[in-house]
């Protein structure tokens, strides 16, 4: 049975997972605490980039010999395989560890297996332990193992009224800085961050991370179906982070000679979203932040390829002006996208609402 | 100075001056109570409707000679005046108290200088023990002695992104029936509902207060300027309340021989807001409940007379409908109405915001 320290470890183990979120796809965040014979902490790791060491071996470097007859706190069942880096089982096995715990099995078919090796080398496994918070910090990759597409989060900022700018245009400043400054740490958590040509060619975004220190820069993605808003000279096209301009399979893109363009099919409305999606999983994101517009963001929802909302709600009222979300083919109020909303925070003087979509079955 | 003891018990008579809410206008809601030379609580009251006796009377009479010595704990300074009922300053000095505490001074000149008289007679007064919760309490009575109009709640009902209905019109259910309930609250602790003629047309609504035992129903009123939403049979005239249907002076009204009709002048948009303000606020109303549409809330927004925003947001999406709030007469950002978020509760699946305007100034 699993004692308060055991959680503790876990909860440990959970928050060090945590440090890898938006540098480690296509991999899971993993993060592992290791203990000595005595219960005393030992080691700590996490996984910190694809390619890089699994958290566990991180963990056991620091812990050497006072891993023996120690115990292994995992936030994911140890893999089992020989990939880049040798399996974790066998690792743990060696170190003699003689106990651990891990909170989620893995999915991936090619990395499960490690708990069997751990069973049948003696080691004493439990799996389960603050399965619930190890789930969340790896949503976006279960998830993108489970539909073969990358999570999605979609984030917009509002006022209270749903505008998302004022009748003229003028948005500046909507929401405040500490909102603004949250973004970017949800840019940094992810691996790709989509806007639509209509934000490209008003807003001329930059879309890189900012004030996170030794934050990974997500992959910039525009999709501009005619390859017409995305200009030489774009913010987008800078040597910040790494940028790709999704165009149709037909369209000109001979003005864009240094940029990586994809190509894609088109739909009645612009690109193809599930295949956009592919596109981006093939390239190995495993999470998407999708900033807007409304109009992108509509066909996202349409599509079902909407697995999070995040909404900055500025505290203000304007009556008219642009709404957050437009075109998402619902017409009748049966057919509205039902969320239930998982949190609720203050963020300077706005309002941040994260929501996940119920499933259709409800 | 003020003990622990005192707030508690000034805590105790805030609360009791709330369950006045909705039935004492044109009077403030106010809560007392007493406790004896000892300290032990010997009386409880609170003012419960415009005519009857005070609060302080309510509470004296429940301590009787236990007062003698004794302390009071009033939430808003005890009158001077003889008004429909004797002074209570005087009151208190006959029953003995020795002590007056007393949250927030009156602001009314009719009914101000209790203080003096109590300490004029030697009852040692003390002001301010609580006064932010007691305020809070009497926000509406006070608003409307400081601007000579009611005050004025805005409540809207919409999805996150602002819509109130789908694009075909439907919008059943938006919301949830726990928040429903909560708006019956609303309601009850209101002197007045007003409705538009665009709401009245379309929803029919009954604006009584349902499932609140023993609450006072407030005034239901439309503003139908062309006296052409009501129609005879409406629900909103039927005895459950009473009602008054506003329209322009020029208006026939012939087709409604029974109803209350308040006959104001028009502006471009309709009818005249400050007017209708006005004519409630001679009626007696102190608090209103504004409960939309849209329109109408856009004309309070740009006359400057929406005191408090209740928001319910519903955690779903919708991409098209009709909005939360138009025609606010707001068309560049800066002008936007900038509020302060005071409160966010879960009611149900559903999300409650509450926020009050920015003095202009900020
Ligand atoms: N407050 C916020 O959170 C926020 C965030 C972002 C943007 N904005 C504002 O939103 C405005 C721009 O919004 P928008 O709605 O005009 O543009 P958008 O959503 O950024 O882009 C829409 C465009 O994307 C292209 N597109 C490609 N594939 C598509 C598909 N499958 N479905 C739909 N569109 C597809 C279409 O144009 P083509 O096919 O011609 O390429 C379409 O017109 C700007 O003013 C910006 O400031 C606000
Ligand atoms: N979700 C919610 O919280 C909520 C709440 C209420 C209503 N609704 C929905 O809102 C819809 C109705 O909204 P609406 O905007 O059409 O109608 P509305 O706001 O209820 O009424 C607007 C009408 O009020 C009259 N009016 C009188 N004086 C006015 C003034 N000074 N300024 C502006 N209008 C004035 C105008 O018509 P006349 O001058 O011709 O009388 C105007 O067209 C309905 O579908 C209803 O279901 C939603």
């Amino acid at each position: 049975m699993a004692t308060a320290a055991d959680a503790d470890a876990m909860r440990r183990a959970i928050e060090l997972a945590a440090r890898g979120l938006g540098s480690t796809s296509p991999n899971p965040v993993v993060g592992c605490v290791i203990t000595d014979a005595s219960g005393a902490v030992v080691g700590e790791g996490f996984h910190q980039r694809a390619g890089g060491p699994h958290a566990e071996v991180h963990a056991l470097e620091a812990a050497g010999e006072r891993a023996r007859g120690g115990t292994a706190y995992v936030s994911l069942e140890p893999c089992n395989h020989t990939g880049r880096t040798g399996p974790c089982a066998q690792a743990l096995i060696t170190a003699g560890v003689i106990r651990v715990f891990y909170a989620v099995g893995d999915p991936n078919p090619q990395a499960t297996g490690g708990a069997d090796t751990l069973r049948a080398a003696g080691v004493r496994t439990e799996r389960g332990l603050l399965a619930d918070e190890a789930e969340a910090v790896n949503t976006a990759w279960l998830t993108s193992v489970r539909l073969g597409r990358p999570h999605v989060t979609w984030k917009y900022a509002a006022t209270l009224d749903g505008r998302t700018a004022a009748e003229d245009g003028t948005s500046r400043w909507i929401t405040s800085a500490e909102a603004r400054a949250d973004v970017h740490r949800l840019r940094a958590e992810s691996d790709a961050v989509v806007v639509g040509s209509g934000t490209a060619r008003t807003d001329d975004p930059h879309l890189a991370v900012r004030g996170i220190e030794g934050s990974t820069q997500p992959l910039r993605v525009a999709v501009d179906t005619n390859a017409t808003a995305v200009k030489p000279g774009a913010r987008i096209l800078d040597d910040a982070a790494p940028t790709l301009i999704a165009v149709a399979e037909d369209a000109n893109a001979a003005h864009l000679p240094g940029a990586a363009v994809l190509r894609l099919p088109r739909t009645a409305t612009g690109l193809d979203i599930p295949a956009l999606l592919a596109a981006l999983h093939a390239r190995g994101v495993r999470s998407v932040l999708l900033e807007g517009g409304p109009t992108l963001a509509g066909a996202f929802v349409a599509a079902g390829a909407v697995d999070k909302v995040v909404g900055y709600l500025a505290p203000a009222l304007l009556g008219a002006g642009p709404t957050a979300l437009a075109g998402a083919g619902i017409s009748t109020i049966t057919e509205a996208l039902r969320l239930d909303i998982t949190e609720t925070v203050r963020i300077g003087p706005d309002l941040r609402i994260t929501a996940t979509p119920l499933a259709k079955e409800r």
